[in-house]
């Protein structure tokens, strides 16, 4: 099937990983999480996070949101998080309407928070008519391909503990942050003073599956039962245990996420040098924004399909995936220069 | 790895079913439900339940069920079933937080409600006091390995119209009910007045993946936004709808279903011959219940894992599965009788 | 305006009562409970229940449960309740929408809950699939107009934190079990280990407002949000604190629960004498319950209202209250054996 | 006690409200709304806002706010609100716990949404991932002690049904608001397009008890059960519908809040005389937003009560009350003088 630029869950499973889903397809194991292929998975997460992550598998990237929101709110609480977050715009109400709380948005400075723009929120503390601040939430990648440096993330992490707040991660793009950063995992979540991060899998070549971590095990006590109850506890979880074991040997998440930033990065070079595009966000990892005429966009997603992000600019959409290639960014580039000389 | 009789979601996916996955796995599809595969899958489904069939896929038999009440009902409904069935006892209270409804228990017969048995509770109509009947609920296959007639559905169906009430069919083992009646799906659902159905295929060679019948397309104006909200809404859709293609494609539920069926009737002629065993529900699908004395248990489940159901009796269940061998049930069959012996 | 002996609640205010509101109807104080009136209850209520005692004022019964409830559980938990039960049957779900639990009825005997009883709901803790037990909600007066004695609840609280479960006692009619056992409400409440307390006033001459009492503090950390979140603070506070200082000023509150008390025993005087007319439940408190003749019912409803429990039976409850006079009574006895002699 | 500027509910209640409880203070009448007096009260707004409207009595103002809001929407709405409406920042997050609904603040201007402050939240209409609009929600008079004009608010009503949306008007102060205004009721809400009204007295000389009115006899099927639920249904009615009585007899009504309305403009006129302090809102009502020098505030709020709006301006609210005497403001303007004199 054609490939386009509409997202990067929009691609299929990467054969490494679909192999290993085939490899445990043998016999009987305990359902829920309890076999060996899942334990083993967790060890994993906890070598690379440390031996206190506390690790929880969803389906999907809103469950893992909500089952990190969820341990660690009451209804009375409030989550601060970007204007543009999944969980603010993307997640038809499932925060609120799961743990009640509610969510306030802060208009983002490239998808980012800052703690200047997050200080309105922090008040009414202890004062029983203002739903309580409790967590700040993030997204690294952002939701406009912008990446936290892990000391803009320390700083967040600050003010949360400072206010007795909580910093959460939506790391739905995790790999092509820290390939953008070039940096373990942990160096910009748990050392940085994280508390939460939903683990994306299902963008960088999986089939499905997220994990929720939780750096203090403390927290997750009732972790569990939250997680039943949100619809998130899968009976065949081996199936989502050998994904990650896969993902992870050999650091095939890296060979994933690199390619897919990578194809980012030359989209970005064949763009700029078009003049009558604009490029409105940093490309940090594997998406562009950018504003384009109006003319070209309905004929190029004929061909290749994207999403327009803003119909009043209009700005567009483009991500590259793990399978995306050199040739389609070219055929890509060439598509719009062509298009434009019309 | 060795075999039980715990689940039949201990199982794991039917070799075709795996390579339906493997075979749309390939280029890019647009996400969500969107893509050719799901949309096959949706007319297959159609064609064996009525073109007026609206279908709605998600993850798993909870998120089914919740999605199938949530549609339906508003917070002050309340929704009647055994007191036995998974809504009420292996949720979490998945229906009672998500819907804020309230459940009402029946004492029910071999797994099955009755309309004498649910008549207490059809009360309080138009009092706003009082939680407002909304649902009657039951499992096909129940969770007592017991299968509902026909009539006794529709008998179920007529007293919820009635009532104005709907008529929710939990169908988690619901291919195993289709061989055990000897009928084709609708003529015990819709044919019979059910009003939603959790379709499952997990439980019979899936890998994941339930479908949330709804045959009055009325009630779904906004089941989309309820999916999406309840965290059920799965990104890379097509790998739920290769799996229903694989499943019906050439009848291979039923050579699954028929299977597991054979097996749990082969272990019940086994276990009559064992007088200190007592077999305590009819078996008329995968399910086994029995009374068996305290002392072989231990033993028994080191060797082939299932559940104890009451402690207090004790009362053991035991499921076979699409992959059960004669030899597995022979060989517990043998073991049983020999620890007896001791 | 005509008396019946349909619910106490359809009386008025006491006098005594209602000038104390007026005699704080003066001037301005702060809003929502930090004016002295407010205060000066809380201080009376500490005097009754003890020092450790936690004190919230809400505005009516189901909000005096609501708020008892929702601050000691989380949305997995279940509550176990009788069938009969306030919670259970006539507060619309509030409980289930508010919480997210799980409720779980319970056959009472005469209204009452037992160790024994309880026994089966006390089952999968620690087992994520399950909603975890985690209150035992008892009525005093029951909603079948019997009294618990004190041994009876120092079970029931033994059993529930031998579970690590709390009793929570629904006192809509407190006041009334407190005359009909001869003891100070803390011998039946916080001394028998009862944990928290909805006690009620309306139902005994009060015009609105109800207290939840909580014998332990650190169960109450977050309960002024919840009750705000729960719609149930009150801006005008002082006006509950008002009814609350008159309510227990010169043990006002006794004069009336026994007054009411006792025009229920003259009335049952009156019913025994009746051969046609079967009390089936003991008379403890301000309430009866008898099977009387169909025939009689309607005439008697017009000139003295009261509801019909059960209309298969049937079964009426007659409800007594603090204005209740014995003329009245005897009127409606007299009537009684009228309708009957016809 | 001494009187403040702290808010209009510090204020007890007016007498001829209380001699309307005392007077139907006799008697049983039947509970939960069904007396002549609720009634009659329902009349009288029916008279005041149209034969087609529906009223439900609550106990407070986010009662009102939170059955006006559950009524008409489902868990994945959204709610549009200014950024200081009481809905966001004041009832510790009830709208979102109860109905579910995102909430998604607007910066307003002088307290008011505009139409294009609006434009964008108005989008992802139909689209699954997005909560869905359905309720635009002002105050009058808004927090910031403005109002809106009829035909402000005719617009943001058109703007509301051209997307099928519904407008709600927050009315805790709704009489200042007419006053204001100069017109009855129902020409600036239900003839300017307003669909849900949260009618309050509680700040206007009522004891307790707000009204929710909708104008379209459809939208209130279930309204009742969702008053019930959430813990709103208040079982001595008649002791609102007497408030309610009173309030509009003789216009009793206008000359509570023409006298609030009017000391607000005499505490406007004397500050105005003061360079020091800088008015920051328009006066249209009974609240005045001032800056103040800050060695002021503490020595001015130890005579005369009132909160800080904003301490980093700091920004103070003074309100005034139908019980606010003139003498008491000059007092006011004088001390504020002296002590900037000092």
């Amino acid at each position: 099937m054609k490939k386009g630029f509409a997202s990067d869950n929009n691609s299929g499973v990467h054969p490494a990983i679909f192999k290993s889903m085939e490899e445990v397809n043998t016999g009987h194991v305990v359902g829920y999480g309890d076999d060996q292929f899942t334990q083993k998975a967790i060890k994993v997460f906890k070598d690379k996070f440390g031996e206190n992550t506390e690790i929880f598998f969803v389906f999907n990237g809103t469950g893992a949101n909500v089952l990190s929101l969820s341990t660690v709110t009451q209804s009375f609480n409030s989550v601060i998080c970007a204007e543009t977050a999944h969980i603010q715009e993307d997640e038809c109400g499932a925060p609120e309407k799961f743990t009640g709380c509610k969510l306030l948005p802060v208009d983002p400075v490239n998808g980012k928070l800052t703690p200047n723009a997050i200080q309105q929120h922090l008040t009414g503390f202890d004062f029983e008519h203002h739903s309580q601040p409790r967590v700040i939430s993030i997204s690294q990648v952002t939701e406009m391909g912008t990446v936290y440096q892990p000391k803009e993330i320390q700083e967040l992490a600050d003010l949360a503990h400072k206010n007795n707040m909580l910093l959460h991660m939506d790391g739905a793009r995790i790999a092509n942050a820290a390939i953008s950063l070039g940096l373990d995992f942990r160096k910009f979540t748990v050392d940085c003073g994280v508390d939460i991060l939903s683990f994306g899998g299902t963008k960088n070549g999986m089939m499905m599956g997220e994990a929720v971590l939780f750096f203090n095990r403390e927290l997750t006590l009732n972790t569990k039962y939250i997680r039943k109850q949100s619809m998130q506890l899968y009976s065949k979880m081996r199936f989502v245990g050998a994904q990650f074991l896969a993902y992870f040997e050999n650091d095939l998440w890296k060979e994933t996420a690199t390619h897919a930033n990578k194809m980012a990065k030359l989209l970005e070079s064949e763009i700029v040098k078009i003049p009558e595009i604009k490029i409105t966000q940093p490309v940090n990892a594997n998406g562009i924004f950018a504003i384009v005429p109006q003319e070209i966009i309905e004929p190029l997603q004929k061909r290749f399909f994207f999403y327009i992000w803003d119909d009043t600019k209009p700005e567009v959409r483009w991500m590259t995936s793990f399978d995306t290639t050199e040739q389609e960014i070219l055929e890509f580039a060439a598509m719009i220069k062509k298009l434009l000389r019309k």
